[in-house]
């Protein structure tokens, strides 16, 4: 948490400070403004005379490891969350250093769950100075309470790998959980008892990191196969009894929603892209996997079968659903980034036309180009949405910061981006007149949709030309607003410090917004 | 061409100059003496919102795509070599270049063919200044002769990467034959015309050269999948009629050796390795695409069957008696640098248990480990070998430059390393007082098999030991040198001049030794 006196107000209109945790920070200077001057990061050059010839590099633990990787005092420890909720390895890392005396690290991980609240002691006893990463549950709730001693930095999945890709956070120990790995390395996602799929969220951390320690808990012989994570970046391999609880980090099988109100979403959503002329031959979509977004693969499958539609490729996170419509010859090509259940582990091991991709194929904007904005429709979530199409993803209408941003910045690149929502949760409006924190500009985002209607921005005129005759609930987002009001009332703004606990990059590392403490 | 009036001696006792085309170089200290201090190479961020957002980066023609990516007088400009003696791009960049005025580039292939012969017609009207990288036959012969204007640099496949990796070598434009690309550019080896396998020897330059052009006659919709090289790192793609001649690119079948003398050596190599402990279950090996190490091959596979010995991998270039191995079982995998048939391109296409590599993978002695000394028994060909069982494998005793290194040098890492080659050729012998041209050092060289006796060398007392019952005939070099003087007479000296028309380089950026002019 930090006090600034002299914040200055972006492309967005929000204020935010000019420095960092005491690096320099750009503002947001709008979309496809800010051009990066400068150069990749460097990461040192090694050589093999100082590894072992025979490609071994098992140390007996991690402690050894992290000693070997010559751990100290305020290094950059990075982790990805591939494990989610089942995660026991980042923990584990800063247990050790505490153990150590290590103080005032700085932990980046892709991303944080519940499983982690256990680091909320090594943030009270100073092991780890801040966390620069998503926050999932109980450390957003300790962050934004001000409890942090830095300033929190998050960053969609694509600004991540930007970051570490341009030196803007440079990693000293990257400590990779990977379910399979030989001892020179070469790890993935596909085998083993923690088998989460794919390990594209550590390949940043991989390709940059000054020193690179792989934990798994299993060893296969040389060559481990597909190399998702390749030895000849990794310096130390760890043999544990056990990186992950496996029945946390994927669903046995992914469920839809129940609730009548969001399969209503769903469809309407579905319908809309469809009549849009959208879903067509050849096309292109990503959802995620929440119970809605889950609905509206499964009612856009019923539009394309009975169309006789094919896409050329879909977007995972996959789930059981998206296997399906690649089993059935519904899409050519599966582009994963995670998968979410069994089913999408096994089709990703077995199905070389399911394709693991990482932050770097998939997101990072300081690339030459990437695929987010190939992709035809892209359904999202989102905890606030505005009059101005602007749209929030990481902090609740109470200002409490308690969701990561994912790929979801990225991801509204998409041709159309649409997000069907509720139009109140807990009888609170989820349209305001300002989001609490703003992570999307609503330039991005074209279609809201909702249990009572649909909005359209007002700057995709051809989307509107299409559907002006559509039978779908088209109204203006006002009206979705006023509507909200007249039933749950006008919400109350949330009750919030002076102070920045955190701060939300764009996709281009320019800071778009920051969040500030909440008062107990 | 370059008269040096200030060599040094480098550490094998190889006069060597410490500056090479105006840049400092460092001369070989020994094996695994010269660690290397600094970072690698940083190239320029680049930012999406330069590049069109559907992703397609087609442009009309090579030479808009050139002019595009801002070629000018004095650029490095990269081609990759899979397309072999079939490649028709490399010509065509530099018959453009030379049409545009353009003068003084750098030509930085990862070999040159008989089929770039017209390449020296661009020597000579100064469009290119200067070849660093392997040449095949003519371009050699030129080089040879002090007809090139700079000094040229050869490199091992490893080696290349790791003069890109580290900027030894900052890479302008990388123009890349793709058999297969999508206009996004990702592109692999595997579809098309002018299918090659894959595409590792370009993966340097599409990471770290400033420009990136693909050029294919094979476009697909995207996804283009394998993504062997990353459209995220492509700048442009040119669609031709044409990258490449098939027939020239890989053979219809690779054929055995006819001669019996060559038989008999590839049948000695295999029962010395065989009878040295070294093939025995889970063991990985190493062989070449020539007729002496296909029948090498051939006659280890009679072992292990007989034997019933399995392999955990053997190393390509990939060439139907290994593919026939990896169907039969008798190896799980095959890790593949290059296809040499039209079997080795089909295998990997459909198996994946065909796993292609990179000089990356393999090679590169500026990574964390490689996979070269991780390799059981690697078998290699030589043009001389001399009584420390330093070995060429660069220039003829006729001091005439006509091979590249390829991965010749780095695979002398490997555990154990034979070199199967005949006593004599053309009647002048293989083994001298002294190379002409040091490319390996004798302390990495360990079994020298001819078709008249095996050396070992006096260092591998272990090997010395096993095969002390051995009924092999086991000899001294001393022994095979004099038995070839014998019968051939003491060889000539070639015709050199003082002139420095290439340098040699270690497999960590070192100059190992030097070419000199040959006086025709």
């Amino acid at each position: 948490m930090k006090r600034y006196d002299n914040m200055v107000k972006n492309a967005a209109g929000r204020m935010v400070p000019l420095e960092v945790n005491g690096e320099p920070s750009i503002p947001f200077k709008g979309l496809g403004k800010y051009i990066p001057e400068g150069c990749k990061h460097a990461p040192k050059i090694y050589s093999s005379a100082n590894y072992p010839p025979d490609g071994n590099k098992l140390v007996p633990s991690l402690k050894e490891a992290l000693i070997k990787a010559g751990l100290k005092d305020g290094m950059v420890i990075s982790t990805h969350h591939h494990l989610r909720n089942g995660d026991l390895t980042a923990n584990e890392v800063f247990k050790i250093a505490s153990g150590m005396g290590i103080k005032n690290l700085i932990w980046f991980p892709s991303a944080s769950f519940p499983c982690h609240e256990s680091i909320i002691k090594y943030l009270e006893d100073g092991t780890i100075g801040c966390i620069e990463g998503s926050m999932n549950g109980p450390l957003g709730k300790f962050c934004s309470e001000g409890k942090m001693k830095g300033v929190a930095v998050l960053r969609s999945h694509g600004g991540r790998y930007q970051a570490v890709q341009d030196g803007e956070v440079k990693i000293d120990i990257a400590v990779l959980a990977a379910p399979t790995s030989d001892t020179f390395g070469n790890a993935n996602g596909l085998r083993g008892p923690a088998a989460c799929g794919l390990l594209g969220f550590a390949l940043a951390d991989s390709q940059y990191a000054d020193k690179v320690i792989i934990v798994t808990d299993n060893l296969e012989p040389f060559p481990c196969i597909p190399w998702q994570i390749q030895g000849n970046y990794v310096d130390y391999v760890v043999k544990v009894d056990s990186i992950g609880d496996p029945s946390k980090i994927v669903s046995g099988t992914t469920r839809l929603t129940k609730s009548p109100d969001r399969l209503l979403i769903a469809e309407m959503s579905a319908r809309f892209a469809f009549e849009a002329g959208i879903i067509k031959n050849g096309f292109s979509f990503q959802s995620g996997a929440g119970g809605t977004s889950l609905a509206f693969a499964v009612f856009l499958k019923e539009i394309m079968k009975r169309n006789d539609i094919k896409a050329r490729f879909v977007r995972g996170g996959s789930t059981q659903y998206l296997t399906a419509m690649l089993e059935e010859g519904l899409t050519d090509f599966i582009l994963d980034g995670q998968t979410f259940d069994l089913e999408g582990v096994r089709s990703m091991r077995n199905n070389p036309l399911h394709q693991d991709t990482s932050p770097f194929t998939s997101y990072n904007y300081h690339g030459k180009g990437n695929f987010a904005s190939m992709i035809d429709i892209v359904v999202l979530g989102a905890t606030e949405v505005d009059v101005n199409f602007n749209a929030n993803v990481v902090t609740h209408s109470d200002g409490y910061m308690l969701h990561g941003i994912g790929g979801w910045q990225n991801c509204l690149n998409a041709k159309c981006t649409m997000l069907p929502i509720p139009l109140f949760r807990d009888r609170i409006p989820v349209i305001k007149d300002e989001v609490t924190t703003l992570c999307g500009p609503g330039e991005l985002i074209d279609v809201i949709v909702t249990e009572r209607g649909i909005a359209i921005n007002p700057i995709r005129k051809d989307l509107i030309e299409k559907m002006k005759n559509s039978k779908l609930p088209i109204k203006t987002i006002h009206e979705l607003k006023e509507e909200a009001e007249r039933i749950c009332g006008k919400p109350e703004k949330p009750k919030l410090g002076d102070e920045v606990v955190a701060i939300i990059k764009w996709i281009d590392g320019t800071i778009i917004d920051i969040v500030r403490r909440v008062i107990v």
